[in-house]
């Protein structure tokens, strides 16, 4: 049990600081506690069972889907100061960590070694890795290194009634039973609470190169990805953003980007140095073939960071567009990425709200951002028109809700129309069975009956 | 409902077919049914339901560790002529495939198209993709690649109570909901039946290199191995085989290979040619400095195939030795790899059994095979406990029971030394909830109350 006082919050102006997520939303939990151990977790977890009281444990609450909200009232677990263990096992080329550590400590960490955690998530310098694991987070990378729930071969779980299990271990290959890993990967906090993470690492690529193709015709950009995919070359990321967000990066900071385009392309290749060298100039005559106004390379780290500034400016620069932010990662297969990026400009107009759409192009993982100002409840009506519709579009192409920002409350109501009745009922049998008092961070996931859309207004 | 008669099998004769797999054991079925498309699979589950008969998916049966075996009697389900559909769809990189296409010809299709799919179990040309995905099978391209899961994006499949629903889908990224796609994956049929599997695709490695290194001392060949991988150099292969190994090859076929070696490592190197080029160099210098007699580098087609015959030839090899073959893949974090090389030498001289070792060393994957004679049951009984004894050392050092060839009946006894009773009890939660009645490839996993080793003999 937790008796060190200063880990268990109740004032009111601590409990605030934890309404909230990087979504949408704002619930008051009634107690915050911060675990240092497995053991913590699992007095708290056996007590909130008994006592029937809702869960939800949360790392830095970066989520952009509202994993974390403490919805139905209840104890938060903040897994902040959990983060002793962060060891770099050179022999078998893993790393075995504690959930509340930085996700970024880790790749530096296994950088400092020669190896490589590829997984980078855009807030991989705040998220803890536990959080990452819960949404099974991604980021530019996926497209060559998968995303998080790659890299996890192990984990240390308390059950939602309190028990200390273990999945996976220490090898690569295991097919013990069910994966029980990939089944917590991604499970947001509703199967358990995860206490220790072991990592696979990679050798770490001896050279990367960068490359920002600017085109003209969205249509073109599409083109390119999809050429430079069939060429035999895997780039490390591919990403893409279209005008609306290349003005909005050049309003908030004029860098000189061309604001007229209708779509610049960013492409990072990696891998051993004389590959990458004729990887870039195939990749260039590719873009340049489809119709690039410019194609530019940058080879050193300083040029790469030049290159790479204004997709990471995009966040910043469009929260100046308006106040309220509804991030979405609708993910459509590759080859639809134009109709995609088509039907966004058609939701756009129709509901005249502010959309900007960037994202990893490579994967089919677009971004589709919508500013707007929760206050102007008329408005707010019409971003969760325009919401659903994002998302009717993105199954009617053969894609899902989600590609890695994971469902939480902020998607729970579009499940049924993804996986269908049956699909979603196997699903719910799994929580049932590993949670049969749902105390385990009620409400994420699984629709509340009779809630078939996003709630964004208050009325 | 099948109406065609020729495909439901109840003679005898026929029903000899399907009583055994690549394993060991043998129960005869009372029907065989040969579905050939999904509405067909509802149906039998459905009806299999009703009626409480035991129901056991099936491919070719290759299989290693039971999973096929109708150990209660019951209907077989054989789904090797559900193989109409083998699509490449060169936009979006994937491939959509019915569960009875072999595996080889998915292969086949497409590098014919310019593209990877890098699983590669030994029985590749003969298994079906439905019993690859049923075991989550492996093979030596694991280190670098990954297993059959790391490449199932979708997933068709009859529930246990015939419904039908789809996970996953065609994008890389979906982090929709749990992921059903990796639970299924390696569920050994206890779950559901695939009907269809969507497969990611990679792009063909431009190419090919392989190198074989010969020890006098076989912790000089461990050694060897992890300086590789911790050099930054990430083969697509690593075999090793064993003195006992490389004797039973070269009985089988004299070939000159040196049977006074300790060890023999195969290395393969795939990616860019001028990187492999360099790789290639650096592998065979530490080789060298880590006292290997020699270092045969082959760098055409016909050099490679000859490289790698003496692997290929392990298993026709070794059945010489005796007529029962009892195959294991206990698999340990690499750095334990000769510490488990030891203890295999202990286990063999202490039971007096013929035990051969070979494996994919850069994983950790190594297969023990023991050669015995089933009708001596003195030395079968001597097999069971020597069986349990590896299964114990693979846990200690850190290991897992199985690296790709599954639990089914010949491991599950050993599930409850692994996972501990409260994590096995969270896998068999998955199993009621999904099958309630328990017909889905019953006794298959989870051990049998009371049985806690593996039984061999008849008495």
């Amino acid at each position: 049990m937790i008796t060190d006082q200063k880990r268990i919050l109740s004032k009111e102006a601590d409990l605030h600081s934890y309404a909230f997520d990087g979504s949408f939303g704002y619930y008051l939990p009634e107690r915050v506690v911060q675990p240092i151990n497995s053991d913590e977790v699992i007095d708290i977890v056996k007590l909130a069972n008994q006592y029937l009281v809702p869960i939800y444990p949360r790392g830095q609450a970066t989520c952009l889907s509202g994993g974390p909200l403490p919805v139905d009232g209840g104890i938060v677990i903040d897994m902040v100061k959990m983060d002793q263990k962060l060891e770099i096992d050179s022999e078998n080329l893993i790393a075995i960590v504690s959930p509340g550590v930085i996700t970024a400590s880790i790749q530096k960490a296994a950088l400092e070694k020669g190896y490589f955690y590829p997984p980078d998530p855009s807030s991989a310098h705040v998220s803890t890795i536990g959080g990452n694991v819960a949404e099974n987070s991604g980021g530019p990378r996926g497209l060559k290194y998968g995303i998080t729930g790659d890299y996890v071969i192990g984990l240390e779980v308390v059950t939602p009634e309190g028990k200390l299990i273990r999945t996976g271990g220490q090898t690569i290959k295991n097919v013990t039973g069910y994966n029980l890993t990939k089944l917590i990967v991604g499970s947001e906090g509703t199967l358990g609470i995860v206490t220790e993470i072991t990592l696979r690492l990679i050798p770490k690529p001896k050279k990367s190169v960068s490359l920002m193709a600017v085109f003209d015709q969205l249509v073109d950009s599409g083109a390119s990805i999809s050429t430079i995919l069939s060429s035999g070359i895997l780039p490390a990321a591919m990403e893409i953003m279209d005008q609306s967000c290349i003005q909005a990066v050049e309003n908030f900071k004029p860098s000189g980007y061309p604001t007229d385009a209708a779509a610049i392309v960013l492409i990072e290749l990696d891998g051993h140095p004389v590959a990458i060298e004729d990887e870039i100039k195939e990749v260039a005559t590719i873009c340049k073939q489809l119709h690039a106004r410019t194609v530019k390379v940058a080879t050193t780290e300083e040029e790469r960071g030049k290159l790479w500034e204004a997709r990471k400016l995009v966040s910043p620069a469009i929260t100046k567009i308006k106040p309220t932010k509804i991030s979405e990662d609708a993910t459509v297969p590759r080859s639809q990425i134009p109709r995609m990026f088509e039907r966004l400009i058609e939701i756009r107009e129709k509901y005249a709200i502010d959309l900007v759409v960037f994202g990893h192009a490579g994967d089919g993982n677009l971004h589709p951002n919508i500013l707007a100002d929760k206050r102007d409840q008329e408005e707010m009506r019409r971003v969760e028109d325009a919401v659903t519709e994002i998302f009717e579009a993105a199954i009617e192409l053969g894609g899902t809700l989600s590609g890695e920002h994971g469902i939480g409350t902020m998607k729970a109501p579009y499940m049924e129309k993804e996986l269908g009745i049956d699909g979603l009922e196997m699903m719910k049998r799994v929580k049932e069975a590993w949670d049969p008092n749902n105390i385990m961070n009620p409400k994420k996931i699984f629709p509340t009956p009779g809630v078939s859309k996003l709630v964004l207004t208050d009325d």
